[in-house]
């Protein structure tokens, strides 16, 4: 068994993670921190757990975590670069869900999260956690950063066109909507339900944190510097990112075919047949992310639709499915649950 | 033109009167106070009265509120005690949302909302403002104390029984349902979308702040004390407060007769043909409330279904209702919309 | 007072209708009809409207609507066209709110809609009821051909553009989203709370019918024809269209200036301040739109976020806008409500 | 490995059953029925089990289930009924969600569900498959009958008390709320997203199938008629069942104490602590039911809050508890998982 630990449990990719380790047949949790909760049970927090998790908060510290094989950050950015140094010198190896470790360029981290990076030094060796894209980097990983919830979408519906450069890279749309767990569990006026509920709003369309990061990993993947414009909106839902996303093909071809083969041996990629249109709740609770195309008029704007849960594959899904690939596990154990319909 | 003013007009209650004043053929708006957001403009807060209400907030001091016919206080608890004695000296008469002069023992209001009170004297001239229940009282009323959401609720749902003595006082069940701006429009961790969404819960089942008030209705209704159990519940809606009451009628008769000429003159009251079913949306944004009568089996108990809007007739509508009352305008002056529906 | 008549008002246009009119200080409703309905008071159908509106529904003929000044045809597409000739006939003016009059291209309709067309030669007679487009024909028109939800938001959100040349029209894209009342009030299992309730999807993307009305629009406020993507998406929320634009820009220019300028009479478009974000809750129940404007980095991608209400400025709202300027009302009159925030 | 067919999977219990048995460790889906959709593959009706179920509906003839071990109905009442028999002759065991057989009088039963009952003598052979009350009984029958959403929810909190001989059984109140999942899957208007969302309302107050089925269950357990008064009401939610239930206590007793030694061996019943509410997403997706207690003023009523997921405890995952339980299975098998939570 893996034994596995989790530094700030207390929001929802801690609690997802929770949730999906309880049906992990090759892990066990053996501690899990909170500087705010220590001592409280974590069922206390988190009635669905009542019975299936037994363990209390404790400090972050290394000593709490120094019988782990891995440790997860489910932290706000900010907190995995003061401590991962330590927690990786102690022979344990980190998956980190939040944005410290996501972007290569240090400059362009400290402008967009508007402090100083504590371990830069540590930001070159972290391997990028999207498996689709980087498995063998993550099979053999100390330090993985996993992608944000949007930047998941977004590349995984792209990639099989940037790999092939069948469109102009200049002029990518991404229109992205997302349910109101990703702004996390903080008490705020506008994630109230009588603010975000039966509503619906874009933000950040002037400029988003995952825009940096959509950019690297489109650029990485279409071997050349992208032009992204990137625009999320607020759903009034919990769960669920849709992602539609506009572009010009260079020439006619069968992208649907494409995609298809592109994706073929992916388990938690599902290409939708032709005329499709992928909904957000068949992927609710579950590790799968959905991609339909369409092209109007047999044109050469494609749209491209992709569906996912944000705090699983998004986020806590996606971050144990590099931990199955570390460990050399099947990459679907603990992820094959289907999602929750109706 | 009465001139009307508002203190703390930040929150849901405050944003009500807004809309419901902005409709109003005999008021003007003179002025509103915020502390907090002194100097912005109230739709800067508010975008839904961009182009319609063109007032910034400022200080909540009498200077301020000197021009006014009368002052509505949409504050917190503890809040209207200190500043009306001072707005009421100045000749101006106010109408209270808050809670602070609705319990008349002064004890159980320090109990309930531990703290003291600042105003003990002004409680016993204050005025109970349930229109139906206290019509000519408010007409005369220099101090008018609002009704609770719930309590509004539960008690035009039993008047007629109550007044009529056909029902065993002894064993009243109230099982209340709100929305959640009845919780208002602070930052909580409870009431955010990812919490209170796609959830129901009951919550204050040993103790709700508006049981006292509620007892205390009741009994000025039925001449006795009443035995009540009240039991509030979280809607994942904005609006709306459904009130599912049980009782034991003392013996046979037409309630439905009961009720229907009990309300016959109301305006705000709407008893619904038999075998209906109230609905929250029926009266969204509406000052109306719905009522139908249910008894199984034709035994003695007896089911009473109210729905109203809780932050209309649950709170600003009602006060506005008041207002009309106490300036010999015609009561349903600004009220008479249809709810919005679907 | 102006006399008013609706012809299919069981639907959730009717409905909105009938709460604007009940509130319009202008007009009169001598007649609503259903063929299905025939006979039920219309506050049985809709309780939110007992005590306000006490008319009951007849049968849809000429001698039932002949003393009206004005109909209104709130019915599914392919029914106004084989009444209206007679109503026109008859010396009543027509303001229809379906499909059957808007696009001016038969061939176009018939392929869209599926159906020989029964009255083409109206087509030409027909106004387009965009005010902000149309006024002057609007006011001289007999017979009003009413924009679609999603096109009104469309074209508002680019017509300073397109009027003044400044953008490139051969590749605008539309990517909006509606709250599932634009579905109407059919039984039909996608629209099911369990089944559109916490979901969100694109659908239509590959042809849907308002993509030759925005077309046809688009075209006549650029002289000249435009490339469009359009994709549709449904929200989990009743009321409520966001519109979201993505546009190149020919050269740089001030366009918050521009939106400024072109709409500064308009009273039912609100151009918010740099920066903002509308929410379709800031016009729910309101005829407003509102319209945000953002250039990422300041490029020549230029994103424009347009909200509505799909029923009132995207249907029955527009409607008697349209109906106030032909009988030389206050344009405004009877839509002034604010929105039902929150 | 368990042979399970299924009859009838088109609807919300049929796709709930498939999504457990997907992950139950012991059983084998050999064939699932649908007259309506024969020849479809199962997951273009339920894209969330995409890649997990292979199979396609086919005609529901004892020839396309003569293989399986067990049957599980998931149709609309009056269909079990006729094929139950020759299922059963088959030496097929059989587990029915519908109403077919749960209730012992005929007379009953054919006056609520209007219609003659095919099967009446399969009736009193039927066992009540509700574990916590029956395990013996389910473990040996043929053929079970598994209990309504609501009387579960009813009769899990009231179990305990009714043993005891702890409370008044002549006045008993059970207010309860359910998610719209419980109507089903039928295109109906009255459930639609704009009629079912943004409201609440209570239903059948003057009687509902539901009733005669608890009131049977209260009276096995206390040995004696019991007098019920229960109203149902609908929430804007899809999954989840909230029951408030009213009783008096005979005299004062630990009634934490009761329910926790009462229920302390049972894998799907969750006693909450002293003063807590247990809401309907801590059970989303799972087959936990949760109960709280309450004594308002420590006196003799006894409030008790239960929930439960209609579809999970109320419906599928019961059946799949009483199947495993049938099967000697270890009865938490496949029903572990823990709720879907934010």
């Amino acid at each position: 068994m893996i034994k596995v630990g989790i530094v700030g449990g207390t929001g929802y990719t801690g609690v997802e993670l929770l949730r999906l380790l309880a049906g992990h047949p090759n892990t066990e949790l053996v501690a899990i921190t909170s500087r705010s909760e220590k001592g409280k049970p974590v069922s206390a927090l988190f009635p669905n757990l009542r019975g299936i998790v037994d363990l209390a908060f404790t400090e972050p510290t290394v000593a709490n975590l120094k019988q782990c094989d891995v440790v997860f950050f489910a932290t706000p950015h900010g907190v995995a670069q003061s401590l991962v140094p330590e927690i990786l010198a102690a022979g344990i190896r980190v998956i980190d869900l939040s944005a410290d470790f996501r972007i290569r360029d240090i400059d362009i981290w400290e402008q967009w999260y508007a402090q100083d990076h504590a371990a830069p030094n540590l930001v070159a060796e972290a391997v990028y956690g999207l498996p689709e894209f980087n498995r063998d980097a993550v099979a053999n990983a100390k330090l993985v950063a996993c992608p944000g919830c949007y930047p998941t979408s977004v590349q995984l519906g792209l990639k099989p066109l940037l790999e092939a450069g069948a469109i102009d890279v200049s002029d990518i749309i991404a229109n992205s909507a997302s349910g109101v767990s990703g702004a996390g569990k903080q008490a705020n006026v506008a994630t109230l339900l009588s603010e975000a509920g039966d509503n619906f709003k874009a933000y950040g369309a002037s400029g988003h944190r995952h825009q940096p990061e959509i950019e690297q990993g489109l650029a990485d993947m279409a071997g050349e510097p992208v032009g992204l414009t990137f625009v999320p909106h607020l759903l009034p839902i919990i769960r669920g990112i849709h992602t539609t996303l506009y572009v010009d093909l260079k020439q006619d071809m069968d992208v649907q075919a494409l995609f298809e083969q592109h994706y073929a041996n992916e388990p938690f990629v599902d290409v939708l047949e032709p005329n499709s249109y992928p909904e957000t709740r068949t992927v609710r609770g579950s590790n799968c992310c959905r991609i339909a195309l369409h092209r109007p008029g047999n044109g050469n704007k494609l749209v491209i639709l992709v569906v996912e849960d944000n705090l699983t594959k998004g986020a806590s899904g996606q971050a144990i499915q590099c931990m199955n690939i570390m460990f050399s596990l099947d990459e679907t154990a603990g992820l094959s649950m289907p999602a929750l319909m109706p």
